[in-house]
């Protein structure tokens, strides 16, 4: 079993808000991530939902003020919150806040300087997982995963990718097209390098008009989200009328890209996440 | 009417999370404060649940971590968000997070250098629900309030000091006991002067001793709380009992001082004022 360090931990909604630093092999550097339980933890196995954050988050963001915890409880689901990138002195960085720490985009980068530590994909799909099966009260049968902005793409391409690892995916204010938006195209090239052949599996757009997606797929966007033009929701909507993939976009009147947005629609995933995660 | 500066506004849980600026008479600074409306409030005029902030927060914290919009949206309850003191260069200040800035202890300062601005008193009892009698949207005949350890505290003695303004009354991990607890005799020595004979009326414990409180009063407590010691609450107990008063204080096992204890009985407590409200 490789070793979890607990920094904190906090009664939460009955159950538990845990926070751990591990030595990540994919990273090459220490890790932080939090993991609720909800009190049905305490008796048996539940299943778990991944929450994925967007650019600039650490895993306090989401956990602190996204709100989930206490559907999650309702719903006996855990969550668990990791890291948007690897972290520390000895790691590559930008002074730009869509690059570097804090802006992994989820996936294994092959391009200095970012190479050596830029593997957020395999530590959300390889790595954290198999750290997770340490805790008897997880059942890593029944996973689901969801994720905001940068996360939301992580989410959605990381499902797509791995089909048979979760049992439910949606996204708040995801970024569906990144080979054709700034959110997208200075990272992929910087992490990925300039053959555009290798950003195609992380393009949420394209791998939903390549694969699709094994079940529905719950996706909501603000219609005062200020950055519409980098997410593009427009694409992921066309793909999906064209794949006849069964999913619901909600556009809200009013909502921007805030955690104020996220908070106000997380009854409706947890509440989603929990009946698939029930058959 | 007194001008109020819309700083930031979001959409959230169908109704706006609403952030002000205004020049505030009773602080001498510029002063900012938080408004949730609920989406009930777009049609008709709704109570008002006052949320008193603890040491070192602004109107921010509570706002972003404690979730109580949630349950406010769900029961059509407005909830102001003040600061916790006056703010600013020219506003006297204390190296310590417990003394000035962050700091205001809900008193009216007698003693230099705190007599200019530290006004918390009346700047919660007089002059913020003066501004915000503008928002037609506002029921202010039916207001309710509550707050978390130094502002809970301001909650008890406010609510007990002005029984009128206030339908409802409850806490979460209140300071119980100031004349008696190292959070307090230092702030009431500063703010109002070694004649404890003036501290009287901004001890809850001595207050529900002497004048009680209209009706049942609700309080959160953790019993991991790590400031247990300073918050006293066998004092506001012994008096409860001593005084025949209705109340519930819920001790809960494992629970600290945090957000996460916080957000983990909003529910309860905005359903508490909620019922009074309706009465």
């Amino acid at each position: 079993m490789r070793k979890l360090e607990e920094i904190e931990s906090f009664q939460l909604h009955g159950g538990q808000q845990h926070i751990y630093r591990h030595a990540s092999q994919a990273c090459c550097c220490d890790m932080v991530f939090a993991l609720y339980l909800p009190p049905k933890a305490n008796t048996q196995a539940v299943p778990l939902l991944w929450y994925l954050s967007g650019l600039t988050c650490t895993h306090e963001n989401a956990m602190t003020k996204a709100h989930l915890q206490y559907h999650a409880a309702k719903h006996g689901i855990a969550i668990v919150y990791p890291d948007t990138s690897p972290r520390g002195d000895a790691v590559a960085d930008d002074q730009a806040y869509d690059l570097g720490q804090g802006a992994g985009f989820y996936v294994n980068a092959t391009q200095k300087p970012w190479q050596n530590n830029y593997k957020m994909y395999d530590y959300i799909v390889d790595e954290l997982p198999a750290l997770l099966v340490q805790f008897d009260n997880l059942d890593m049968s029944r996973q689901a995963i969801t994720g905001h902005s940068m996360g939301g793409h992580g989410a959605l391409t990381i499902a797509m990718n791995n089909q048979k690892l979760y049992s439910s995916l949606s996204a708040f204010a995801p970024i569906c097209n990144p080979t054709a938006s700034d959110w997208g195209r200075k990272q992929l090239t910087a992490y990925l390098g300039e053959d555009e052949s290798t950003w195609q599996k992380h393009d949420a757009s394209l791998l939903l008009a390549d694969c699709g997606w094994k079940s529905d797929i719950l996706i909501d966007q603000g219609c005062a989200d200020s950055f519409l033009d980098l997410l593009c929701p427009q694409a992921l909507s066309a793909a999906i009328a064209q794949k006849n993939q069964p999913a619901t976009i909600r556009f809200h009147q009013g909502y921007d890209h805030s955690y104020f947005f996220v908070c106000s629609f997380v009854a409706d995933h947890v509440q989603f996440h929990a009946q698939k995660l029930a058959n």
